[in-house]
């Protein structure tokens, strides 16, 4: 039994050690997605197994998922393994598997992360920062569809899912104020789930609910642990587009910036989707 | 001995079979940059061990390359393992070795590619095409500092290198024509050297020629065959920015449109900086 005082996040990424460089975790009913958790989740729990590795250096800068089949309820395993390790950076390659109905292991999840240690340089943005009126004056909507949704507050100030779906033509931007509900310190593996928390693009841009789900995603991390414990449990400003929907996938990309301004994440992920 | 016919696109990415999913290619000094090949012919290299292999579903979706070291000169091989096949994608694991002074392999390159069969659906962009003058009307620039830069005819409009390093504050964004020296029908493996085609953003945001290279590369390719065979061997629109810089790291967004405003790649990459 876990305590209730342990954050449903952290109960989700928990890993237990089974070996070199391999974990055992399991899925959290808290995190259900359509079909197998969200696609976040998984993410941050991929990232996990490489913070928690005893060889680690530095903090992650790259992460890339690949979704190659849904994950069922239960147990599963990751093996992160360092490839490289170099002065400053260190590269991961990183796999999740589950036991198929004759007990053999099939990958249902691919990653590669690459860490870094962070030193102080030049630094500037060439992004321009949403403008949104403050958290407390834009609506937080829910969409009760799959349980993941209700572990984000979102306050939408720009491109909430359609009211109608009427197969309109829409803008795909959506803008809006997050944080996990409820509030946690963001850390790297926060991000990593955050960065895939907006409704597949095709949703609005058609104002049509066509089946569509996460392929691959990339998030690039620009934040250092001083960065992050400024933002704390705070609110970020969050941003996602679509880009090209064609031949049964499209791709969306994807900004979280603290209140302050800060880009912490920029991300892009291709999803498959019908019709 | 190769023959003066083979485009030298085609030489540097030729692999020989090795063994089950194994391939040696030579990296090739038409493509060398500062520092090892070119980026992006590294990225079509290993991409091309997905394409050559048997038991390939699909045309390329998504590919993630890191560089986890500079590639020596001299003979490498890559393993390329579809370590998932589902219905319409497979998903792919890459990795790109060199013998040390000691004959051990160790891992220069990682990757991830998610190869896919295209259908047809609904299409639509939500990005803007950049306006460019024709080719014919745009300066071609060359900075004949590495062999890999004459590879390409670099048309720009916007964006070149600047012609003062001064320190100054530019703007990131680059927007030109482009296609391969001499020309070559534009495929997969092409798309996926030209969206590292840029040079680092941070030469331009700075007006700096600090120490600077890619760790790490997605693109997503929107194209099928037909769309590639419409683009032939003529122009791509190009564009690229900047983003976050800090902390020794930026990254930077791409995009590659045919010149009849189809976007055929989206990318961003990671690159580290000094200074």
């Amino acid at each position: 039994m876990q305590a209730a005082s342990i954050h449903s996040f952290d109960q989700a990424i928990a890993l237990e050690p089974v070996g070199d460089h391999r974990w055992r975790g399991a899925t959290h009913p808290a995190w259900q997605n359509m079909v197998g958790p969200f696609g976040g989740i998984s993410a941050a729990t991929a990232l996990q197994a490489v913070l928690r590795s005893p060889d680690l250096l530095g903090t992650p800068l790259a992460l890339t998922v690949n979704y190659a089949s849904a994950i069922a309820s239960g147990a599963f395993e990751i093996e992160a393994i360092p490839v490289r390790t170099n002065r400053s950076t260190q590269h991961w390659t990183i796999s999740l598997t589950q036991a198929d109905a004759q007990g053999q292991a099939q990958v249902a999840l691919t990653a590669t992360a690459v860490t870094a240690i962070r030193r102080s340089t030049w630094q500037g943005q060439d992004v321009n920062l949403p403008s949104l009126r403050p958290p407390s004056e834009v609506e937080r909507r829910r969409v009760p569809t799959h349980a993941w949704t209700e572990r984000y507050e979102m306050r939408i100030a720009q491109g909430a899912l359609p009211t109608t779906w009427d197969g309109t033509d829409h803008g795909s931007r959506t803008q809006m104020w997050v944080r996990d509900d409820p509030p946690r310190p963001v850390d790297f593996v926060a991000l990593a789930s955050l960065a895939d928390v907006f409704f597949p693009r095709v949703y609005l841009a058609r104002a049509l609910a066509v089946p569509a789900g996460t392929v691959s995603i990339t998030s690039y991390f620009h934040a250092n642990d001083a960065d992050l414990a400024r933002v704390g449990d705070g609110y970020l400003l969050a941003e996602a587009w679509g880009q090209a929907y064609r031949h049964g996938f499209f791709d969306q990309a994807a900004r979280l910036w603290s209140a302050d301004g800060q880009l912490l994440v920029s991300s892009q992920q291709v999803v498959y989707f019908k019709e």
